[in-house]
């Protein structure tokens, strides 16, 4: 059984933060771990926000609706899906990432949540596990499945490691320079072709 | 995070055995373990058949195309994967399984692999671990998974007995006799029903 693990966020999807913070003219959304290395800091100044500006889930998903799959993701992720298993690993929140999943053909998502009130304003989020995607690629591989894994920055590279194979896409000049071991793609069509590579090898 | 588990045979499509069986016109292949307990007895036996009517690969998923999922279950996993992420758990072998996966839109499958020569002739199976279905719901729990999981026969109850909650599908008398322990249901308005009622419990 061959598993491919891909993350979300810039492989298949826009980074939804910084593209809601265009769309919706809040620039101090705009903000990521760069500026607060301090994720729950982050996150809490986040939601402040959303709160401020009265965003309930709603206004938030029909943003994200709007943003759609990145140009060639959805036939990308058919096509893989034919051929192999295919679980997206991502430190979004599945509320967030629903519309997305939605125009995706509800691949199978891994991810974190939402605390979300009755009227529909974000209360909190809760982090399911630390290091989520590491575990679940150390979880495929003790179900025997060979792994082969793909993301775009730091916090992809522990899942990389640990899959059979680990591929950077579109990923900054810096984590390329850091993680030389992983090889660096930038279209689909490649992609596919290291992903195919890797599993003849690994077979 | 809300994981709901299901076998494939009995819960989403036919018997793929009993209806290739009947479709190919070889009664032979009714033989189930029902017959021959030993199961690596009765798949060489299968095999054996499959090699002897000159059945490759592209002949046998040519009928169990033809087969197509149960009556009602492409909508009610589509309706099932807008709301809980689903991994299907099945002793079947991914070849064979593909044009129903294909037919149920590409879900998740976690099964078993054939061994198929060049020319499409079956030449062996090889079963990814024992007691998968279980080892796969118990690593779902390791990610911090809430699990549901539905099955309709005794290869199930291993991982019925670890999920969260475990519910029979059309499971036969003597199964739901043997485990009353999980509730049983033949409609899947009342297995979604079941579902929902049981993440409502573990919320």
């Amino acid at each position: 059984m061959r598993m491919v693990c891909l993350d979300l966020e810039g492989v298949l999807v826009p980074e939804v933060w910084i593209n809601f913070a265009d769309r919706s003219g809040i620039s101090a959304l705009r903000r990521t771990t760069r500026d607060e290395p301090d994720y729950d800091l982050l996150m809490r100044y986040r939601l402040d926000i959303l709160d401020r500006e009265g965003l309930k889930l709603p206004d938030i998903t029909a943003v994200i609706d709007d943003l759609g799959p990145l140009d060639g993701a959805r036939a990308f992720l058919d096509s893989l899906r034919e051929t192999y298993q295919v679980v997206i690993l991502s430190d979004t929140f599945q509320e967030f990432a629903r519309p997305l999943m939605r125009q995706l053909g509800w691949p199978t998502l891994f991810c974190h949540g939402l605390d979300v009130d009755i009227d529909g304003r974000v209360a909190g989020y809760r982090l399911r596990m630390r290091d989520h995607k590491r575990a679940a690629v150390a979880a495929f591989r003790s179900l025997n499945m060979r792994t082969v894994a793909a993301g775009d920055s730091y916090n992809d590279t522990t899942m990389l490691g640990e899959a059979d194979v680990g591929l950077l896409f579109r990923a900054p000049d810096n984590v390329i320079a850091e993680f030389p071991q992983y090889r660096a793609v930038a279209a689909y069509a490649d992609l596919r072709a290291e992903i195919d590579a890797a599993f003849e090898r690994l077979a």
